[in-house]
């Protein structure tokens, strides 16, 4: 429909759509299940229902009976060379464009700018674009290869510092005391038990890069390097894509987002150093929005409109609460007893 | 049965039985399946099952009809607190041992003589029990929270190292081109695809310490790092026994076990370099035996006899060939065309 536009963000836990204005402002807000696992049994059948359950979800909110816009723009986790034939389905837009997330995470980040992000979730990847519209891309390869400088990573090395200080082949460490009490068990012997069972999860490894920040918090030598290391291994992989993209000498912007960060200095400092002893201009910055903003400024984009200031307000006012992803950092308190 | 012993191996992917005489002479050699995993569910029943078929298998070659011996001792990977419930289920034996299986490694490796055993395949872990009877353990933590320098964590390293080069975050080496010709794949990207679906086991992954071995024969220095650092994360392991015995001082029998010494100098030199840095007087042997050998040892010496030449000589007469583990080291031709 003339006048609309539509942004969506398949991701792997959840699916996010927005339903804007060609103006900013944001009508309606839809939510779906997974977008990932594509290849999987089921796995197509899956992705497929959460994005119509977000897109129908955000037209619903907003109102409108005809389920059509004039651009729309999906990051996808994965399967994004799927959506021109998936999409049709359940939405009809006059112009229409599918790209790995790690492109809306840019666009999200830099509103719509050439730049570099660094992505440190779960996995970790980096991503950037030029002024040209040349591409780099670094890591992404994920837990067995690679996403190293993930949450995933720091929690593996919690845990073997953890063992290794129990074994006095490396150094002593709070993290021997503070994992077990973190996951409810009475020592590292209850952690190494539960640790190989079906139910623990790669993101429950990830968790423990929490136990990481409050250690380092606290004093903990071995906590603050396994951070520091994870600075180091993202600012590796960012430099590689500023090498790549032939923008060393100029002011690069790096822009980093993911729950890795919310460890603040511990990561950021050694992260920053080492980016700008490579690239001495280079600025680092906090993502203006997240990722399914970023789709919807490229589905703006594909109207052949600017990006600018009254929409960029307009968008600011709309967004909802729940999107603005203000986490906190993380309370220590019930850990360092 | 009066004049009997049986040694038994219940391990991860097999298990051994070895009926003999008390005067070394092996009568008969029986297999089963894997004796892991028995808090899975069947987990138990397959346990037992596995035993009863290397036990009966032995009795069966033996031509010996009633199922008793003078002493059984079984080396387990899991489960040796639950033999004494299980075994007489299938056998009698006047005398009846379990261990962990490290305890039947060492007692292999040397001969029932105090000592370290490292022992480096799939997994990582370092046994040591000293003139007193005194023990010692480190590492043994699993894939996840250690089995630091095990094939396992090689086999990482060698993935990780190429995805590093591939991105141009690390140094260029021979393994971004000789991983995927071992996985007959056409480049990184398709060892990806594969190494993220079920089918890729953790020994598929453990397989490309080969790699790394033949890597490290052809130059690559990326390689030769990955592998002497299995070597030093040995050394800490086998460090951390030899202090906790408190046998630093002393000379100190170090038995090295398990497919990642295949590849000989590029391990042994960083973890004897290690050892001796740490320990100087440590001596490093091949073992003497096999586990399960080290199992028919101790099921000797419970019945009080000594272990002594004559006896160990009928020993190496009957051993069957197929337990005299002499692997070759591994063929780079295919590999390195």
């Amino acid at each position: 429909m003339a006048g609309l536009i539509l942004g969506v963000d398949g991701g792997q836990t959840s699916t996010v759509a927005l339903l804007a204005t060609r103006t900013g402002k944001i009508l309606g807000t839809g939510y779906g299940g997974p977008a990932n696992h594509i290849h999987e049994a089921g796995g197509m059948e899956r992705m497929q229902r959460s994005l119509r359950d977000a897109v129908l979800g955000a037209f619903e909110q907003a109102g409108i009976l005809e389920i059509a816009v004039e651009s729309a723009c999906f990051g996808m986790t994965g399967g994004a060379e799927l959506i021109k034939q998936v999409a049709p389905q359940f939405i009809r837009a006059d112009t229409l464009s599918a790209y790995h997330d790690v492109v809306t995470a840019l666009a999200g980040a830099s509103v719509a700018a050439p730049g570099i992000v660094v992505i440190a979730g779960t996995g970790a990847i980096v991503y950037g674009r030029d002024r040209a519209g040349n591409e780099a891309k670094a890591d992404g390869w994920g837990y067995l290869m690679g996403d190293e400088g993930s949450a995933y990573d720091i929690g593996l090395q919690v845990l073997r510092a953890a063992a290794q200080a129990r074994d006095k082949r490396g150094a002593d460490t709070l993290l021997q005391t503070v994992v077990p009490r973190f996951w409810h068990k009475a020592d590292l012997a209850g952690v190494r038990a539960v640790l190989y069972t079906d139910q623990m999860t790669r993101a429950d490894i990830a968790g423990l890069a929490w136990v990481a920040f409050c250690a380092a918090e606290s004093g903990d030598k071995v906590a603050q390097d396994i951070l520091a290391n994870a600075g180091q291994r993202l600012a590796k992989a960012a430099n590689s894509v500023i090498d790549a993209l032939k923008v060393v000498g100029q002011n690069p912007m790096v822009y980093v987002t993911g729950g890795v960060f919310r460890a603040g200095h511990w990561v950021l400092d050694p992260f920053e150093s080492n980016l700008k002893h490579f690239s001495p201009n280079v600025e680092i910055k906090m993502p203006a929005f997240p990722q399914v903003i970023g789709a919807l400024l490229l589905a703006h984009q594909q109207t052949g409109a600017a990006i600018d200031e009254p929409f960029l307000a307009n968008l600011r006012q709309t967004l909802p609460a729940r999107l603005q992803n203000k986490s906190a950092a993380p309370n220590c308190d019930d850990l360092l007893v």
